[in-house]
C-alpha cells in the first residue's frame, strides 16, 4: 500500500541540506561555544552564522534572535518573560482565545502569579476581529499575544492591525507565528511586533531548535537562569547541530518561499474544494481564504475524529485531529469550541497539512478514498443512523 | 601541532554509536510521538527505549523520568518546580553555595517571588558537612538542591547523608548529578534522592537532551506550559534524535563504566600529581581524593586564568576556567570564593576535564609544556615580579 503524509504541522522530514549540515556538524565539532580554546570558534561561527540565516527570514536583527530548544519554550519564554518584566507597570495580559495551549496554559500560569488575563474571542471563521482586542485593553495591560497563524483551523490572524492597536496603547505585542513564519513571509518591521515565536521544524528543520525574536530595548526576564548563553537572556549549552539545521532551513524557506507557496497552494486548495464536493456534511474550519497554504481541516458530521485517523492510517494516510499536542488529550479542541462549533460536530475534526514531498496524484488518492472512509465510519455510528431515520422519517 | 582535548566537562565529542542511531533516525523518521498513525510509531518506541536506557542508568523507573532540552533546563525545572508545588507549606529552600549558575540563579528568582533562600556553606576543599544543612532547616524549608559533583573543581558531595537528613525533616531532595550521572555510580535508591538532574552531553551523548529524574509521588509544576507530553510535566515537541542519542549514551555509560573508570583515573592522578611537581606555586582545587574521575583543577598564582587558556590554546591543548557558561563572564568564580580562595588565587583557575580518547602521552606532553608555558606568563605578570622582589629582597 502506498503511504502518504499530510501531517507536517506534527512533523517534517529534514530537506536534505538541513540533514547534511547537521551530521557534518555532528562528526566533526563537539567545542563549547563559549570556549576560550580553537575547539571553540566552530561552533561559535555557526551559532552567528544560523542567528543571521534566522533573522534574514524575518527581517529582524541577529542579536535580536534568542535560540530555544522548542515552539513551546519560546511561548512559555515570551509570555512570561514579558508579562513578568513588566509586572510593576502592570498585571493584565490580553491573548487570543485560540492560541497553541503554550500560550494559553502559560497565560494560565500567569494568572496563579497573579495577573489577569483576557482571552480575545473569534469569529466562526476563527478570525479575531483587532477591534475586539482594543476593547479589552486597559490601563494595567502590559501585554498582547495574538497567533499568526492557527495550526488546527488554518486561519491567519490580522496582526498587523493587532500590532498597531497595541503599539498605540504603549502595549508590547508578540505573536506566536511557528505556524507562519517559513511558510508564509513575515517582517517583524512590516508587521510592527515586539516578539515573534519561529520553530524550525515547521519548515524543514529539525526539532530542537527553534527562536523567539524579540525586539532590541524591549526587555524580557529569561525563563532558565544560569549561564551568559543568548546576551544573558537563555542559559543552556546551545544545541548548536540543531542551531545549524534551524540556519539552513530557514535560509532555504527564504529562498525557496515563492517557489512553495505556487506548489502548495493549489493542492491545499484542491482539498478544500474536492472533499466537501466528495462527501455529505463535512464543512472546512477555519476561514476559506484567509489561511495557511498549506492547511485543508475539516469537520466531519456523525464521526469521531479519532476513529477517522485511524482508518485512514489504515488506508495509507497520515492526518491529524487538532494539534499534535492534543492528538492525545482526547479533549474537544478549545479552538473549534471557541469558534462556536456545536460540541459534537468539533468531535469529527480533521486536519491536512501538506509538505514539499506532497504531489497532485496522492491529493486525488485521498479524494478518491475518503468518501468509502467516511461511509464505513458512519455505517457503525449510532448518530449517524438516528439522524438518517430522522431524515427518511 | 599536535592538538590536545582536555576540556570535556565543557562538550564531549560523541561515541560512534550514538552518532550512528542518531543519524539513522534523523535520516528515516519524522513522525510526532503523538501522533495517531503509523509514523508517530518509531519515534514513540525509539522516546520509550531511550526512557528505559536513562531510567537503568540511575536505578530509576521510566515513569520518572522527564526529558529536557539542558541540564540547565532541568536544574531550573527541578528548583523552580518542585519549589512552587510545595509553597502552601512553606518558601524556604536551601541549596549550596556551590552550586551551578542554573540552581543558583533559579534559586535568585524564587527569591524574587517571595523566597527565602539559605546557601550552605563549603570547606576549604569544597565538601558541604551535611550538619551544616540540617543546622539551616527551618519548619518552613521544603526544598534542598545540592549538587553531586562540582564542574569546577571536581569534588563530590556527600548527597547520600545530606538526602538521609532531608528525609527526616519532610524536606524534598534534588541533586545536580550532571556532572556524576553516567560517569560514577550513581543510583536514585541508594542515595535516597527524590529529584535527579542528568545531561547526556557529558557522557558522549549529544547536547540537546537531558533529564529530570523525579521519584514517583513528589509533585512539581511544569516550567514549559503547553502539550500533554512527558505524562504533562513538560510540554514541546520531544527532541526524539537527541533523546535517542542520549538513550545510547546512557546505556554504554553503564555498561562501560567501570572500564572508563579504570582508564581516566590514573590518567587524573597524574595530572593531579604531575602538575604540583612540575609547577611551582600551584594549588590543587577541590578534594584531593574524593572528586570526579576524570577532573584536575588548580589555581596557579601570580596568572589570571583567561591567559593561561590563551597560551594553553597556542601550544595545542584545550582545557577552561571555571565552568563553560562563566569562561566569557570574566567573573572570579563564586566556587573558589565560597571555598574561601583569596581573590587573587581565583583568577588564576584552570580545569582539565579528560575523556574516553586521552591517553597517557597526551597528559605526559602537558606536563611537559606546562612548566614554560607558566613560566612565559609569570616572566609578563607584574604580580610575580613584586613577589620575586620580595622573595629576593
Amino acid at each position: 500500500m502506498k503511504k502518504v503524509y499530510f501531517d507536517h504541522a506534527a512533523g517534517n522530514p529534514l530537506l536534505p541540506d538541513v540533514l547534511k549540515a547537521m551530521v557534518s556538524f555532528m562528526e566533526t565539532s563537539y567545542g563549547n561555544p563559549a570556549a576560550i580554546h580553537d575547539w571553540g570558534d566552530d561552533p561559535r561561527e555557526a551559532l552567528e552564522e544560523a542567528r543571521n540565516q534566522v533573522a534574514s527570514l524575518i527581517g529582524g536583527r541577529p542579536e535580536e534572535i534568542i535560540f530555544t530548544g522548542s515552539a513551546t519554550e519560546s511561548n512559555n519564554f515570551a509570555v512570561k518573560g514579558l508579562a513578568l518584566a513588566r509586572k510593576k507597570k502592570g498585571r493584565h495580559v490580553i491573548v487570543s482565545a485560540i492560541e497553541h495551549f503554550s500560550v494559553l496554559y502559560a497565560a494560565r500560569t500567569l494568572e496563579k502569579w497573579g495577573f489577569e488575563v483576557s482571552f480575545a474571542p473569534v469569529d466562526g471563521h476563527g478570525l479575531l476581529d483587532p477591534e475586539e482586542v482594543r476593547r479589552l485593553i486597559r490601563k494595567e495591560t502590559t501585554l498582547i499575544s495574538v497567533m499568526h497563524g492557527n495550526g488546527e483551523v488554518g486561519t491567519v490572524e490580522p496582526i498587523e492591525e493587532i500590532a498597531k492597536i497595541a503599539r498605540e496603547h504603549d502595549v508590547v505585542f508578540h505573536t506566536d507565528a511557528v505556524a507562519t513564519a517559513g511558510t508564509i513571509p513575515v517582517d517583524v518591521d512590516r508587521l510592527g511586533l515586539d516578539a515573534l515565536s519561529l520553530a524550525g521544524n515547521q519548515f524543514y528543520g529539525p526539532v530542537g531548535a527553534a527562536a523567539l525574536w524579540v525586539r532590541k530595548g524591549v526587555r524580557i526576564m529569561p525563563l532558565l537562569d544560569g549561564g551568559v548563553q543568548e546576551g544573558g537572556r537563555r542559559a543552556g549549552t546551545e544545541n548548536i547541530p540543531a542551531i545549524v539545521g534551524l540556519g539552513v532551513a530557514a535560509k532555504l524557506a527564504r529562498v525557496e518561499m515563492e517557489e512553495r507557496l505556487k506548489k502548495l497552494t493549489p493542492l491545499r486548495d484542491l482539498l478544500i474544494e474536492g472533499i466537501p464536493e466528495k462527501v455529505n456534511r463535512v464543512v472546512l474550519t477555519g476561514h476559506p481564504t484567509i489561511r495557511l497554504p498549506n492547511h485543508a481541516s475539516f469537520c466531519v458530521e456523525f464521526i469521531e475524529g479519532e476513529a477517522m485517523l485511524m482508518l485512514l492510517n489504515s488506508s495509507g494516510f497520515a492526518a491529524a485531529s487538532g494539534s499534535a499536542c492534543t492528538s492525545r488529550a482526547l479533549k474537544a479542541s478549545h479552538v473549534l469550541l471557541a469558534m462556536g462549533l456545536p460540541h459534537e460536530l468539533a468531535q469529527g475534526s480533521v486536519v491536512f497539512t501538506l509538505g514539499l514531498e506532497n504531489n497532485r496524484e496522492e491529493v486525488e488518492d485521498l479524494l478518491g478514498s475518503l468518501p468509502q472512509i467516511i461511509g464505513r465510519l458512519r455505517d457503525m455510528s449510532p448518530l449517524y443512523a438516528k439522524f438518517l431515520k430522522g431524515v427518511k422519517g
